[in-house]
Formats: C-alpha cells, sequence, structure tokens
C-alpha cells in the first residue's frame, strides 16, 4: 500500500444502537477498515436516503440504494480526503455524475463528518441539501443533475492534476441510463487521449432508468466492452460486494497509462424486497409512517460509525499566479479581426499568467487560440470535435484553480448549452468561453457556421456575463477583463477585419459602454457591437451628411448592461436604432428594450430570416444590418 | 444481385475528351458499371470540386478529394435512386454528415443528372449551392455543416422506413474528425438497439481535422473496434479502391440485424501531390490559374459520364394522412397539469394521425408522452437518455413524411440546442419539439431540472414557433395547431396542476393570444402564460379589490406574437407587467418589450437568481413571479 503525507490514520467502526454486541475497531490504517463495517456503512446511508426522501416528499431513494457501497467504499476506505478541507487540494475528489443520487452524497457527507447538516432538510428552501448536488454545499465542485457531465468535469479536474503534478485522484460516479448521453463518450475518449489514469469512472448498472429499463439492463459485458474500446483499463465487479469493490478500486489506483472504469452490476433499490429491481419507484420517496419502517426493518442492524481521518498528497506544483495585465499595441484605423486579437491576447495572458490554460474544438487555426498554443503547449488543450467535454473539462479544471479560455465557433456554443447551464449554476471561480465566427459577416460558409442564437443563450444562463469586442484593442481589453471576472464569462469574436477605433489604454471594465459619437443635439442613438458598431459608425458620418446628428454607442458588455448611459440617450433623442448581427430574439435589441424598460422607441436591426452563404457585405446589406438600413431605420424614427 | 421495381438499369461510361481512346459501356444492370469507370468518376468528381472551390475563393477541396471514390461508388453504382425525383421516395437517401465537403455532393448530383445548377457558382448569394449543404437544393433532406449530426437524422430515416416496410435504404457520410463527437455514439447506439440494417454509416478516415491530424490518425482498428461494441457490422477498407468499396457496400446490403459501418482509409487532398495528407490545407481552396492547372494535370484523364437510370424499391406502406381534430373535454376548473394534458392530446393524435410519431428521453412518465406509447407503441421511440439524437432522428423521420413530437424537459432541449438550431435550417415539414417541467415551479428538483433558457433559445431559432399552454384545453389545443404547423413548434408545459381557463370550443392559432380579463377603464395590463398566468389573474383579482383594472392576456403564442393586442393594450393602459417562469433575457418580457417597440413602460418579472430547491410557491414568492409581485409591479407602474 502506498504511503500518504497526511500522517496516520485511524478509522473506528462501531455499533453504537441495537441489540447486537458492541464491536470497536480502531486502527491505523485505512486498509484496516474490514468489510463488515463498510458493508454495514452502505446500509446506513440507505437508511438516511430513505429516511431524509421520505420527509421530503420526493427524490430518488431507490437511485442512492444501488450505489450505497460503492459510496460506502469510496468514502470510508478508498478516498484519501480530510473531512475539515473541502478544497480537495491535494485530496481525492469525488464527481456525482448521476446527481439525482444526491441524498447518498449528503450522508456520506454527514458520516464523514465532512457536514453537519441535518439530512431531514434535504430538498428544503431553507437548506443546502438540494434535490441535485449544487456547491451550496462547498464539498461538490460542479453541479449535476443533468445527465452525461460529471464525467466531463472529472476529466478536467485530472487533466490539471496532471498539469500540476498533482498525485491526487478523482472519481466520477454515473448511472447506466446516462452512459446514453454522447457526452459520456467523449469523456471517455477524452480521458484516454491524454493518459488521465488519475481518473476512474464508476458505472452503477442498476438496470432500471426513470421511465422503464435502460438499453442494455443488466448487460455489463456491453458497458466493459465501449469503455475498452475506448481507450479504457475496466474491471467488472459485483457493485453490493464491498470487497470486490475495494480490489477494484485497488487495481485503478495502481494502473498506469489509461483511466480506469469499474463496471458495478447492483440492483435499483438494493436492500429493501418491495423496491429491489421494481419499475416504477423511480424518483419516488417510501411513505412516512409505515412503508418507511418496513423498509429500514428489512436493512437490518445499521449501528456503525466511521471515523475519517485527515489524509492528504504530498502537494502538488500548482501554478503561481501570474499578474493579469495586458497593454494592446495597435494602431487606430489598423485593420484586424477580433478573433485575431482575441488569439494575441491569449498568447499574451499565458505568458503572464500560467494559472490561464486554454482549450479548443479543432477550431484554433480560426479562433487563433493556437496563438496561446504557440506560447504555453503544455497548457493548450486540444479538445477536439466534442463541443460539450470541451467545456465539461473546462469547468473541471476552473474547480482546480486554472482560469480555462475554450474557443471555439460561436455557432458551436450551442452544442455545449446544457453543459454551460449547468457550469452556470456550478458558480465556477473562473470560466471564459469564446465564440468566434459571429453572425452572418462570416461569409460563404453558411448558415451552419454563422452563430446566431449565442447572445439569447448566454444571456438567458443567470449568472453570466457577455462581453463582445469590437476593434483590436476592446479585444485585448475584454480578453484581460474576462481573465479577472469571477463566474462564467463569453466573449464573441468576429471573422472580418475592422479598423481599431481605441486608444490603447482605453478601459473596458463589465457593464460599461462607449459612447463613440456625441453631441448636444443628437436626434437619434445608434447601438451596435462588433462588426456593427462599424456600421453604425458609417451610417452616423451618413446622417451627419444629411444635417442629422447621431450619437453612437458602442455596447462592448451586453451583459450586464450599462443601463444608465441608455436610459439617458433615450431621453436625450427620440429614439435607439440597435444593430446586431445576432437573431432578432434575446441579443442586443432586446438587452437594449429591456435596459430602457419601454421608456423610448427603439427600432431593432437584427436577421430575422435563414440566411445563405454569401459575401459578408451582401449578407448584411440583404438581411438589414448594414450601414444603410441604420440610417433607413433612423429616419424612420425620425420621420 | 437483388431485383429492383424500376425497371432495367442503364449505365453509359464514355470518355469524351482527351487523347485516349474513347470507351463506351452500354449495360442493363448498374452491377455491370466497371471499376474503372468509376474510379475516373473519383477523378472528375475531384477534378470539379478543385473549380468550384478556386472560383469561390474559400470552401474545403481536400475534404472532398478524400472521399471522392466513396461518392462516385454511392451514385454512380450502389444508390438506386431517381436523378428527377429528389423526394427519395422508395429510394435511397444519401446523408452528408460532413457538410463541409459540400461540393462533393453537388458535383455528384450534378453528374447524376439530378441538378443541372452550374457548379462555378458555389457559395455565390445568387446560388443554391451553399458551402455547406442547406434544403435550397432539394436532395439535401437535412441541413448538415455542424458535425456528428448526419448520423442522427440518417437513423431517424431509416427507423421511418422500417416503420413503413419500405426497403429502400439510408447511406451517410462522415468525417473522421466528427467522431469526436458524442452524437456519433448516439445514433450508432440508437442504430443498433433499434436493429437498422438499412442504415450504413461510411467514415472518411482522412487523418486530418481542421486544425491539425485527429485523435486517432490513420488507426483504422480505433474506429472499428468502437463501432463493434456499439453494435454494429464492420468493414475496414482502402478508401481510394473503388472495388473494396463496391464489395462492402454489397456486403452492407445483405447484411442483417445490425447498422453497417465503412471505415474506410483515405488521404485527404487524394489526387494532387501537393494537397495529399498535408497539414494547413483544410477549408482551402487552390489558387485559380498556375495552381489550379498543376492541381488538375496530376488528376490524368477525367473524361467520363456515367448516366443514373431511375431505380426504385417497391411503395412502402406509408402511413394514410389521418385528419388532424382533437377536441378537448375538460371542465372549466378542473385541475389539470398542461404537461399532462399534453400527454393526452398526443395520445389522441396518435389515434387520429397514423403521420405522427412520439419520441422521449427516458422522461415520457413525466412528460407524459406515455400516454402516446400506450396506443401506439410502435410509433413511440424511446431515445433514452441521448437528447441529440432525439432531435436528430426526429428530424430525419420528418424527411420520411412523419409528424414527430420528441419530449423532454424543457431544461435537456438545451442538450440538442445545436440539433434544434440546424433542425430550423433544415426546414422540415413538422418537427414539434415538447420540453415540460419548465421553470423554478418544478419545485424541490432544483435548478439543474428547471427549463429556465428554452424561451430565449427556441425564439432565437430563426424559423420557429413557440408555442405555450396554460391549461389543459389550450394544451390539447395547441397540440392540435402544432401537428398543422410547418418547420420547428416547440410547446412548453409545465409541471403543477392548474385549473382549467377556457372553453374546449375555444381556438388557439398561432400568433394569437387570449384577453381574459379586460374593460374600458384598465389601468395596467398583465401579461403571462403557463403557471404566471394564473398569477397573473389572481393579481387581478387582488387589483380589483382595490379598485384597479386590469387587463390580463395569455400570451400563449411566444412567437409569432400578437403584436396588434399588445400595441392596444400598451396605448389603452398605462402600462404592461409580464410575469414569466424563466429568465430574464429571451422570454417572454423582452418578446413583450419588442413587440411594442419600446412604445409603452414595460416591467418585466422574471427569474434573475440562481434558483434552489424548494416548494413550487415558495420559488415563485422568492423569485417575484407570484401574484403578490405582480400586483406591486403594476402599483410602480400606476404610481
Amino acid at each position: 500500500m502506498k504511503e500518504f503525507a497526511g500522517g496516520e490514520t485511524e478509522v473506528e467502526t462501531r455499533r453504537t444502537r441495537g441489540t447486537s454486541p458492541r464491536v470497536r475497531t480502531k486502527v491505523k490504517d485505512a486498509a484496516a477498515v474490514d468489510d463488515v463495517a463498510l458493508a454495514r456503512m452502505a446500509q446506513k446511508l440507505r437508511k438516511h436516503c430513505l429516511e431524509s426522501t421520505a420527509e421530503a416528499g420526493s427524490g430518488h431513494p431507490t437511485s442512492c440504494m444501488s450505489c450505497a457501497e460503492l459510496v460506502s467504499v469510496l468514502f470510508f476506505r478508498e478516498m484519501r480526503f480530510d473531512p475539515q478541507d473541502p478544497s480537495g487540494r491535494d485530496a481525492d475528489v469525488f464527481v456525482l455524475s448521476k446527481g439525482h443520487a444526491a441524498p447518498v452524497l449528503w450522508a456520506a457527507l454527514k458520516e464523514a463528518g465532512a457536514i453537519d447538516d441535518d439530512l431531514a432538510t434535504l430538498r428544503r428552501i431553507d437548506s443546502r441539501l438540494e434535490g441535485h448536488p449544487t456547491p451550496r454545499v462547498p464539498w461538490v465542485r460542479v453541479a449535476t443533475g443533468s445527465l452525461g457531465q460529471g464525467l466531463c468535469a472529472a476529466a478536467g479536474m485530472a487533466w490539471a492534476r496532471k498539469l500540476d503534478g498533482s498525485e491526487a485522484r478523482v472519481y466520477a460516479l454515473l448511472g447506466d441510463g446516462e452512459s446514453a448521453e454522447g457526452s459520456v463518450w467523449e469523456a471517455a475518449e477524452f480521458a484516454s487521449f491524454y493518459k488521465l489514469d488519475n481518473l476512474c469512472g464508476i458505472l452503477d448498472v442498476n438496470r432500471l432508468g426513470q421511465s422503464g429499463p435502460t438499453m442494455y439492463q443488466h448487460e455489463v459485458g456491453v458497458y466493459e466492452a465501449r469503455l475498452r474500446a475506448f481507450g479504457w483499463n475496466v474491471a467488472v465487479v459485483d457493485g453490493h460486494d464491498v470487497r470486490a469493490i475495494r480490489q477494484a478500486l485497488g487495481r485503478a489506483r495502481e494502473a498506469k497509462g489509461k483511466p480506469f472504469g469499474i463496471v458495478a452490476r447492483t440492483v435499483k433499490g438494493k436492500g429493501v424486497s418491495f423496491l429491489e429491481d421494481k419499475e416504477g419507484w423511480h424518483g419516488k420517496p417510501v411513505k412516512k409512517g409505515e412503508e418507511l419502517e418496513k423498509a429500514l426493518s428489512e436493512l437490518g442492524d445499521t449501528a456503525v460509525e466511521i471515523r475519517v481521518e485527515p489524509r492528504r498528497y504530498p502537494p502538488g506544483a500548482s501554478a503561481p499566479a501570474g499578474e493579469i495585465a495586458l497593454t494592446p499595441e495597435y494602431a487606430k484605423g489598423q485593420e484586424v479581426a477580433t478573433r485575431e486579437a482575441y488569439g494575441s491576447a491569449l498568447a499574451k495572458l499565458a505568458a503572464c499568467c500560467p494559472q490561464v490554460i486554454a482549450l479548443d474544438g479543432d477550431t484554433k487555426n480560426s479562433t487563433f487560440s493556437e496563438k496561446f498554443k504557440e506560447v504555453a503547449p503544455e497548457r493548450f488543450v486540444e479538445a477536439y470535435i466534442a463541443e460539450q467535454n470541451m467545456v465539461g473539462t473546462a469547468l473541471g479544471a476552473a474547480t482546480e484553480g486554472k482560469i480555462p479560455f475554450a474557443s471555439t465557433f460561436a455557432c458551436f456554443m450551442s452544442r455545449a448549452y446544457d453543459f454551460i447551464r449547468m457550469a452556470g449554476y456550478s458558480n465556477p471561480p473562473h470560466l471564459v468561453l469564446c465564440g468566434s465566427h459571429s453572425g452572418i459577416s462570416i461569409g460563404e460558409d453558411g448558415p451552419s457556421q454563422m452563430g446566431l442564437e449565442d447572445l439569447a443563450m448566454m444571456r438567458a444562463v443567470t449568472a453570466s456575463t457577455v462581453l463582445y469586442p469590437s476593434d483590436a484593442v476592446s479585444a485585448e481589453r475584454l480578453v484581460e477583463t474576462a481573465a479577472h471576472t469571477k463566474g462564467i464569462v463569453y466573449i464573441r469574436t468576429s471573422r472580418p477585419k475592422n479598423p481599431v477605433l481605441y486608444d490603447n489604454r482605453e478601459a473596458f471594465p463589465v457593464g460599461g459602454s462607449k459612447t463613440l459619437r456625441s453631441s448636444a443635439k443628437d436626434a437619434v442613438t445608434l447601438v451596435g457591437a462588433g462588426v456593427t458598431l462599424h456600421e453604425a459608425l458609417k451610417a452616423q458620418e451618413a446622417l451627419a451628411r444629411e444635417g442629422i446628428a447621431a450619437r453612437v454607442i458602442d455596447l462592448y458588455s451586453v451583459k450586464p448592461i450599462d443601463a444608465e448611459t441608455l436610459r439617458r440617450a433615450a431621453a436625450e433623442t427620440r429614439g435607439i436604432v440597435t444593430v446586431e448581427d445576432h437573431s432578432a430574439a434575446g441579443g442586443i435589441g432586446e438587452a437594449v428594450l429591456a435596459a430602457v424598460g419601454g421608456r423610448a422607441r427603439v427600432e431593432v436591426l437584427a436577421v430575422r430570416e435563414i440566411p445563405r452563404s454569401g459575401k459578408a457585405a451582401e449578407l448584411m446589406k440583404a438581411h438589414g444590418i448594414s450601414a444603410e438600413a441604420v440610417v433607413a431605420a433612423a429616419k424612420r424614427i425620425l420621420s
């Protein structure tokens, strides 16, 4: 058995209640926790789950009962962690990918002395113990409950730990039903490609999904064959045999060069005869009173306590925090695409800030994240064409103290929307997503490559920040801003080259805007961002030639929005024209409408018809987001 | 060789130009097209791709060149179809999942006599020949270009053909890079689970992705092992050997019980020395002039013509069109959840309309799509927990004349957003998606299960319709409306039970709204939908008790929106309160703001903070979308 740095280990097994003889075991080594105690702890976890869900009147006890032994062996035997330190630093980390089994996680944490919440408060509005895991409990690094995401996050943690030279391991517990999600296989290929032998994925094959049997029911060989084909080492075990689980986890710990999968054949509702392997019991608690008492009586003696003493690995060489400070060096008027300026800024960050990592989905030569790779190849993750896993691994790495920048085409961020949504609930310290090639201004590649929904999508994520540079200076500054900003930040870049507008010293704080043109006699306000800001500027010139003064606002911070500046413009001019290279729904136009609260006339110019291949300028004209369209809309307001 | 119904087959091979001797072959049977002709056709397709992309100045010639033999053998030897009938009825269908190879599809269709477009117009705004396939060319059933989607659609077509007893087959051509997408494996498991032996997936393993080598480069054994583990028959071939391809396709045609995968080892840029297997040539045309001439000269003699004579399979027993006409039978005041009424309506549709099918992602007992299954199990698809593939197969089935209703929790529709976006560009005859469990009103399950972004997401899809019933009558009527509506329709249902509001005879057309309370002295307008309409109604009563008259509008058609009614309300009252169980961005509030164009004060009540587990009523109060919050907002407007 491997030696660990955390000093001696003490584990105590004790029967505290009941008529059975009192047993007290005190050992110096985790290896000495006996299987009898682990099996009894599994029963105790089941008891907690039955009781807490019965009290809540909802929840998924049977999904907890299938994995009680797996959780027992992990928490009370295999994993090295300090119950007093939820940071997980230099310790093993557990991700409950099958998030509906939250009650068994809460029970294990409680029994391990890691939380002291009352399990009976499960699912109450005043409780941290939610129906599915969220980081309100600090032991939860990533919110789960949308299936198929936990392994991606765990792979990101494992990758970051490899980068930092940490020996600490990552465990993810998955349901069999969730393995139907393609993202599980994205994570599986990622983990084997990057040789994440510090990752162990455990599949709880309990045969029953929510509404019926799973595809493969108890054919554990199917899962084994698939994991092997995806480059994993695999052990198949009886998921209720603590000895077998213990041995498989031991093999996983020793195996090198590949991630390790444990395929555990289990019984849903295990331990209670009227729940075992029965359909119709998913997401359904037993009733308090007679039904609960009957269920509990079948569990037998659950009197056991196992004390988890703190254990840690030797400290990993986590990166020193670098200073995030970029200084753009562009000349006004210089033609640069914001996507390229984004890449250049990333490369600067790579040099000054060791905690920054970059990920890309095989588009690095288009998003220009390849510039980061040139400077810091070891901190660049080629995530290949698997955007869900890219976002999931980025989130996982963020929980290891990294500042991830994950880039792909804006349209392909839609592939990862469920992951982005869940990342929002995971409250990450940092997570920057960059969508390039936004809108119809990409031109000839056609609609499949045009991000026209990304602003709507990203704004709707409750805790997000949405940034949208219009020139190279703002692109670099917004990369800097993003790296400083907590939570999920989205940066939207564009394909075409446009002239630099700003002085290199200009600051771009979150929630601000830039008023580029204004005068005392402004008749109308033009709001754009990205490529359409340049159209707004051209429109302003055209209107000026006709004697009409227009204010021009660069809405570089789409969310939070600079409502004050917009309301002032609404009050001081006769109306606002918004122009955006995005769908009419959920983008800049509606954000501005919401900011001014309906107190000003707003003409929204946006993409309202299915676009097609064509030259950028042709398309912008055809879809009414060119300077000419802005001029016409301004005149409609003034007429 | 199998006999086909389409009469005799004539294939003609002819060298029309060049110094080589004129060869003319005229045969009665497709089997007699010789490999020399097929190989030469591959070279001719390459020529077209090099020329058309050079002319366009953009595009992906090298990705076309790797699959030229595969496409040649498919179109000019293996597939049975009528070049005059793009419907694909009783004929084999081809899906180009690697959509960036569009030029080779256009070239094959042109050579087969299926289109007469000028290939040199590729990517021009006035051309149907877009950069990635779209249904502007009617031979394209589903838009591709976002990778990993074609196999899902193809599986849906194959499933529908099995249902109809058609012998016609479905071919999908995938890139190796795209197999990193988990959705490919969702489709793979779906196809083997449902024994779709009429589906053939062909993997063009050309080693190079967009920005570098793929994960497994030329290790074709990896793909073979994975496909086998996912339940497929597999042949591995040299993808430039027409004989080997022909034989593999023959095996695929004869194999029963499993889908068939052909793993083809190919060379990107094949045929031109300076392009072959070279990095830096993805998405890059050769230059017109000397570079193009050099490339073309290396292709050798490309003079060949193969006439594709129409061939069809015996007609399948496609379902007769039933009449879509539902009559709700609810009593006013009856407490029914809209999700349950949706399920009941689906079951009625199952009975009256044979072309309707239903799909679900293992949530059928929650979305109530199980009621459809009870009536028509053979037309119900359990898609398991793989929402991307569920939407992709629904789209594929739609192209076979089905009216698919695909249901899952609203939050999990976010998993399929890229598929939904692409389905919008596919212009399907019908595709109905239903998201249940929308919003915080689901209660204790917590944020992971709460759909709070779905309205933003669905509204942003350019060609979508978004419907949102508030009671059982409107739920049933909107199911009826959805089944009549072309294109993508989204129906949002709710978990809680609410009283029936409408008479069973009430009609709910797309683009309408219902004004439930109004008077000549309305001071304020309250707009809600779903659960919040009931809060608005309670608020109206509370305001009435204080002598304040409020108009109440049910916004059941969120998109298109009833702008006229809203503008009238804006003009006739002092302001509008919108209340929605959704994020503040992109939902009902912003839709109403956009509809009134900033001509009225609008107070938007929506979910603005990360929610948590709790009782529905507690959460609605805590997040300010309850009747009390509506009353307060109305008073703010009137103060």
